[in-house]
């Protein structure tokens, strides 16, 4: 085994650590990465090039939209079929038997210790450094914005999805209804706002496990993947959207003034 | 200098970690420890000494409790005028200028420097070791009834207080009710729901940041520190409010079977 294979903690990965600006972008699903001692968890290679491995281009779009925003980005290393980081650990998605139409061989029987394995390889060292990010962030009197970006496949169980782009908000909805007005605004893309999952989909635990209660603004962002299929589809959606989350900023920031 | 004094991260510590009980027993300000390299902050035996450093009775209190629900306990090992670990690393009590009457001259005037140093030595430590006691139990399939326990001072600003056993809660009230309701019919102790303090106070940031993401039920307890004035005390006060927390989770267990 190489010092890879044997790495028994997973941590978080920072990029732009020392940027100036306010938005904290967050990719939980940025790989499709699956170390040992996981392996390939039965799977085929295609299918784990597909989206229920990772959210694919998300983070090209994230690292487009750091650059723009003068963001820190921080993305989880493994995918999320080894441990989903958007998930709490006794969620069904956390190590999910099925995903869409596909069984996970790998995740179909999973004992009580290998899900605490998990957790601590993959979750609590993910969690740990977006927790360090942000109230180190906050002693320095720099109240992060939370961004989740996140893709989606045009076809979920053969139907098509219209939606192009989706703003998903926690208990507090003044950021996504910030960015999804900015959006309408300032593109082309068909946005809806909860769509297409919403908080009731146990999807914003990055959300109010580190957003909500610090009270920091946030919002999860979710791209339908054809839209993002290569390294130019990333670039040219996060020309687009960065002017819009600076649109939905400046938002949230004059409400906060004006109460 | 001492390796104890040169120190920089000041982990949790945490007692009866195997416990088989459902109770996490949380002791932010079981401490009055001032450590090199922040000494004694200009503070006079006497003040560290006082409810001000730390909560009196609460550390002797929580053990008695871990002891009689076999519940494993984590408890600060700094004074909260260090840094409060029941405070976010912005807000004014996590490192306090003033407390009550008295001032703190080593917080006078604290460098952003020193307050993001004070947040990664005490604040980050505690919370990853909170968490991650709090995830491991989730992964195992065993979800903790988080439980917080503190000591307020009889006097405040000279004014007598006539309650003496608080119970508080964050967004989910139904196990502070239940044990409010448990106090009641089974001490002569006077109860009283979100006092001397309520979650408007600031004083639930270890139930929203821990218990309320992950749906934990979840309680904050405050008692009179004049009736866990020393070991004796503290085991009597043990003794009476073990049934009653006992009594509060049999309650909430009962309404969750029924809904």
């Amino acid at each position: 085994m190489t010092a890879q294979e044997i790495q028994t903690s997973w941590p978080a990965v920072v990029e732009n650590a020392d940027a100036a600006g306010d938005v904290l972008l967050v990719c939980e699903h940025a790989s499709n990465q699956m170390p040992a001692p996981w392996g390939h968890l039965g799977l085929t290679a295609d299918q784990r090039q597909a989206h229920i491995a990772w959210d694919p281009g998300a983070l090209g779009l994230a690292r487009g939209l750091a650059r723009r925003l003068d963001a820190t980005l921080i993305h989880a290393p493994v995918s999320r079929l080894i441990y989903d980081c958007n998930r709490a650990p006794d969620m069904a998605g956390a190590m999910p038997r099925r995903s869409e139409v596909h069984d996970i061989p790998g995740n179909a029987t999973i004992s009580p210790a290998e899900r605490l394995a998990r957790t601590e390889a993959v979750y609590l060292p993910w969690a740990a450094g977006l927790h360090g990010l942000i109230a180190r962030r906050i002693a320095l009197g720099r109240r992060p914005v939370i961004v989740t970006i996140h893709s989606f496949t045009p076809l979920w169980h053969g139907q098509p999805r219209a939606v192009e782009f989706g703003v998903i908000h926690d208990a507090d909805p003044a950021l996504a209804l910030a960015i999804l007005a900015a959006a309408r605004g300032l593109t082309g893309l068909r946005s809806e706002l909860n769509a297409p999952y919403s908080a009731a989909d146990d999807v914003t635990h990055t959300l109010r496990l580190h957003a909500t209660p610090y009270g920091l603004p946030n919002a999860m962002l979710e791209i339908r993947n054809d839209l993002i299929s290569g390294p130019e589809a990333e670039e040219a959606m996060a020309a687009a959207l960065a002017p819009v989350l600076n649109m939905g900023m400046a938002e949230i920031q004059k409400q906060a003034k004006a109460s």
